[in-house]
């Protein structure tokens, strides 16, 4: 009867996105002189994607594109103080208080004292692990992976360090791309909780996706409700 | 008779700060209308410094310590171009060619076919992995893990991880405070192999450490060596 259920931390135990929202509302501010704000804003996804296979995932990855795009759409006539205003925009986000999202201690507290509860999150090492640790969320998890790609390949790998069977596993999360579809093409169990925004990378669809091998919930309060719905692990 | 012997991979592996120290050559050249060079590398070396703990390690976080180092020294003066510069250093260092030092894919072959490899790196998870990659040696090492930082804590978790006796396991590395210090209090071993530049936050003292528990050797070939002098694992 127990299940080895994994969460997704950004946007899923905690506010992120939106702190993300909040800092590119204010980098277009920045840059109104240079560019309005839709043009901004796909300028900077512009950037942010390329650099993905560069830099990889996370606050210093985005701080840099965000950099890199004041550069571009300045034609190199950006301020040194909007530059100095952007690295204070990413130190703010990496020094950034963490803010649970509603019921999450509660929740992992009920599902942790029957099942064996796994935080498996992306980005960036050090911050994610800081992150935890300002959380207060750690001890509850029997095991936290950080994780460069959240893809089919990566799960795999902790399957086989965990010696977890797909069939007992159920990810819990917020991206369709990250969270969910990979875990169902290994034949293991999702619940996707959509958050209030989605960065465009990590959209998906479900349409059609393995029936009854996942659930959509409106907050992880309805998560306990959902694994019971799964009956046994397989 | 089978020890598990973990590699370091900056600069005991494939060089590193040689790629820094040139990077850092290109920058003070760059920062010289606005400071010589020793002043530069004082600078750049406090603000890294002091970015540690917001921005962990890695050449992401060493771009943004020389923009940040870049805009004090020249108090807000220097031109958009030089930033534009810095990211392109930056970037040249993420996807610089892997360079092995000597004799280490012949070493790791002796040493694995009798022995337990495992890889311990430190720094930005992205990018390590993609380095771990591009080396080909991925395969060569039963267990890779990028940790945030090579403390005593972070070495008592993979021993918990992977069942590891302290007894049974010898750290090689170039990094006294990292790879040696933390591995001897845990009652391990260790193989320290200096590199020709050494930052110089990773220095330390091993004068009267754990005399017998670890053999400073002048590359990589001396390691099998070493180990037989250390005998059968405890």
């Amino acid at each position: 009867m127990t299940w080895n259920i994994a969460f997704d931390a950004d946007d899923t135990l905690w506010h992120n996105e939106h702190l993300y929202a909040l800092t590119q509302k204010q980098f277009y501010e920045l840059l109104l002189p240079y560019a309005d704000q839709d043009n901004l804003h796909q300028r900077l996804l512009d950037t942010e994607r390329r650099n993905l296979q560069i830099y990889g995932y996370g606050v210093k990855s985005f701080t840099l594109s965000m950099i890199e795009t004041a550069l571009e759409v300045s034609a190199g006539k950006v301020e040194a103080a909007a530059i100095r205003q952007i690295l204070d925009f990413g130190r703010d986000m990496l020094t950034h208080q963490i803010e649970l999202l509603p019921e999450v201690r509660a929740t992992l507290e009920v599902l942790g004292a029957r099942h064996n509860l796994l935080l498996i999150t992306k980005g960036d090492l050090f911050h994610q692990e800081s992150r935890i640790a300002m959380s207060g969320l750690g001890e509850l998890f029997s095991a936290v992976e950080v994780v460069s790609e959240k893809d089919p390949s990566s799960y795999s790998k902790i399957f086989q360090r965990y010696h977890l069977r797909p069939g007992s596993f159920i990810m819990v999360g917020n991206s369709v791309r990250s969270d969910i579809l990979p875990v169902l093409e290994l034949g293991a169990r999702a619940i996707y909780i959509p958050y209030e925004v989605t960065w465009e990378h990590e959209q998906g669809d479900l349409t059609g996706v393995a029936p009854g091998r996942w659930y959509e919930a409106s907050s992880i309060a309805e998560v306990p409700a959902i694994v019971q719905r799964f009956g046994t692990p397989g």
